[in-house]
């Protein structure tokens, strides 16, 4: 991140002012320390991925971040373009995308209640976030509608999500935004997810089936071509891990690359693991820009986004 | 966890002596506050599971364990009978246990060094553990003689790694530990590693070849009997996630659970939720015998192994 | 939270838009879960100390966030009249805006650097920022300039403080805003710190001496009028347990209470405890209007304050 | 740490047994990776302090570790010549050893309480450690039968400590094992403590009084001669702050450093910041030996002090 900072070397620049934008705020950060200054880097990172026009950007996506409200702001950074390729697990992002498409709305809660009588009541707590237990009763219902309608075959997690996204009717729908954009969505782990077992349960009887497997081709696909490759990282999990680890198959690495976790490298798990780690696997670039953020996503995420629409 | 401090409510009952056992430090950590407390807990449920007859004893891991030296560790715990069924990751514990298998050690280094100079001399890093990356190739070339003498069929991912084992010659091995003490390994997101490439390689002109979806029905197959189930999870991830949703389609929940993770609950990721909270889910019984320790798999899982044997 | 949140229980309704403000984020967060939520429940708490005429605003600080660039925004803090009384650490809050205050910059750098070269070069490391050694040399220098300016008798730090800020020149001190703006500043570990060890030289000869006894009498008498109070955490430490200790003493308790800390409860330690856990102590009154945000301060802070202007 | 691992570069050599002890279990540590093999490097590190004859070993304390339940384990410690020089909090450390020394204990708890119930039983909650708000009643009536008996005089807290020590007779208490053995308690933030409190009430009638600064001379004193010098940090905060910053002052560093903390270095707060760091500070000696645990000290502290016995 030198060029950024040339004539900025100093912290305590940094200020504030009435009627301050998103954007000039992730400026101001970019003038202090610690992850203010790295959040800050990332808004100039991801304005250098946009500014390349070689580039492909990948957005790999774990944790609860659609309970925790966060739909929204990844459809518009899907339609605003800020996404070409989306990596996802099966149960935080998707599955909960499809139960809010489908009606069930995850609400404002507290971790200060008791777990027992929630159970008792159908309702399933997510830290602070509670979820009628239905959304998932009504998961099964509307993919018992849709699944007849689409080709009954073999097929990769993403071709799958493809198709399932042309029958989303809800405009706030990742998977529907992924789909009208042309953005493919990846899911390698999809078998565990509630969307996995719906699968499995109607592949008893049907020829429709997903098989992981396929995804790797897939991804391979897109990425044959030697272009500059950028990637947000939400969280970490195996999104984060297949996207840095099937880069390198086709001879590519990361340019730019901007993590925002919760997880900090000193327990060794690939979640808190630097961009910098990354170097020494040829998955990131000797030279990318890189910076890792540890915050909470609900925080860095909107704010990142929002600085750049 | 009320039976096991009747007449021990002080903390500062805990206390040192020379000569001492791990399980007696075990005891004496039950004795106070905190996650030295929750860890001696771990204890006293891990023994009430094994106590439990009944009890299905599952362990699930996720995280550079492997790396990190616990090899061992796991292996001890499988062959003297303290896991039923394990899940896993396919890169960080399975890979990284056929790279050891095949004769590529994890060496001790520092993160206090240079990606960059790694890469070019083909050294990978996982925080502290230096790797070389020719374990992978080696991985490759072992593969490529194995896959042949296996059936040449569609697989679920456990069949596939009970068929490996009995290829594995490694007596430390994981897999081979597993397959000698009839061990099922699940590994529902083996997609997502070097092992699910390279069998996705093979599978491009044999008929070899893993589908995550058949592990759903393998898993399933062996709790459709109404029992008690145990949990130790290391780490979170998938594997977690896998178990605790799976469970409750047979009709089943956790009446024990144990819960290792360097995460925290606040920032509402799966790895770091707690067992409590999948009470409101269904995923853990009402009355199970619970506890999270917040602490490095590193520290906290030996010294629980070593003193259960 | 209860009624901030009537009518809007439902995460996912937070949204961004080209041209956002930072008050604009705020209010969406507000509608989602995680910290993100509490972030914005944060701004609305501290509206509402504004608002309530009978309210002192405390605002107690721990942590490196001058190096980190902080400093103008806590005397825009203080300068708009949201903050009554500062409460702070005499090394990294107060000797460090003296550093500044003198002329010596910090700077931004990095945390993958040699240390042992940087003390070579005079150059002291705050994880990824970098402050000249000659910066505590010219406090020593300017102090000794400053220091037989004052009454030469034993005071309070808080007394001290005053005094020392009517001698700051420089228009972006937090110490020399304070004073202009009539808000006491309590050190009460002001002894560990080189401004401490400074006091301490020049007393060996001299009748100015500060007592860190004496702040409690200060702290008391500003406090036993009958009335609300307000506490704004940043980072924990000393400066929050006394705030939260000594407030009882005069019958009174915190019914507003914002914290900003990268510490959690899992370990027990005060700077993770949470606010919820303080109203057990009688430190924070059973209604207050309290909440816990989990996030870097160098995020946080600039972003809730900018919000508040 | 290059000595210790000479010859055992490899990970995954460690290995548990039955009947293993714990200085077992810290060599096997050793030869892992992570925070496990930090913590085996901490016995290592401690030992070559012990087997210096020329090095003084100071113990830093901060966090709740005497309700935690930690309280024999210093006492073993001191009372076994494990440390020359101990440097608390007069809260978390000296104020709650009063408490447990004047028959209040500290009871096993849950953090899943409600805290208003609490507050109206009298009972005060520090996270999952539950202790009856009457100890410091008690605290307070003890001390006034015994700061009569001490010099009315200004005193530093260190001296203090050293008369009160005089007059606990509770075996376990931490004040009474470091009298008995000649340890000196250095308290710098005395102030921010019941105890400080308490000392500041008795002082509004009689000529007791403690003062802060005076420990800086007392500490001074302490190390100017030329000495190796050795540090076992737990928690951070004030005392870790205060030994790193006076050390310098006398010409000294510290030859040996060992740190047990839950916090984590990307935040920028001195708990957190590795001593790597505090060698650019000069404050730790270019080759030094150090290491750091990320680890709560409810599990790493036992642990550590009872493989050292």
């Amino acid at each position: 991140m030198k060029k950024q900072e040339k004539g900025k070397r100093y912290t305590n620049r940094a200020n504030i002012w009435l009627g301050m934008m998103t954007k000039d705020i992730m400026q101001e950060m970019a003038k202090t320390g610690f992850n203010g200054k790295r959040l800050g880097e990332a808004r100039y990172i991801y304005k250098k991925m946009l500014e390349d026009k070689n580039c492909v950007k990948i957005m790999s996506a774990a944790g609860a971040l659609v309970a925790a409200g966060m739909r929204n702001i990844f459809v518009k950074a899907i339609t605003n373009g800020l996404v070409d390729v989306f990596v996802a697990t099966g149960g935080s992002i998707l599955t909960h995308d499809l139960i809010e498409a489908f009606g069930i709305r995850h609400e404002q809660g507290t971790d200060k209640i008791d777990d027992v009588k929630l159970m008792k009541k159908g309702i399933d707590r997510i830290h602070d976030v509670l979820l009628p237990n239905k959304g998932y009763v009504i998961v099964e219902q509307e993919l018992r509608k849709i699944l007849p309608l689409l080709p009954q075959e073999r097929m990769a997690p993403s071709t799958f999500l493809r198709h399932l996204g042309k029958h989303i009717k809800d405009e706030n729908s990742i998977i529907r935004a992924c789909y009208e954009k042309n953005v493919p969505i990846f899911c390698p782990s999809i078998t565990d997810s509630i969307l996995g077992f719906q699968l499995w349960m109607y592949s008893q009887h049907h020829d429709l089936r997903v098989d992981s497997q396929l995804d790797i081709k897939e991804f391979l696909d897109l990425t044959w071509k030697k272009k500059h490759y950028g990637l947000i990282v939400l969280g970490g999990g195996v999104p984060k891990h297949f996207v840095a680890g099937m880069l390198p198959v086709t001879g590519n690495t990361l340019n730019y690359a901007i993590q925002i976790t919760s997880d900090v490298p000193q327990f060794g798990g690939l979640s808190g693991a630097t961009l910098q780690e990354a170097k020494s696997w040829g998955k990131v670039a000797p030279d990318a820009l890189i910076t890792d953020i540890i915050c909470d996503a609900t925080i860095a995420f909107p704010l990142l986004i929002s600085s750049l629409l």
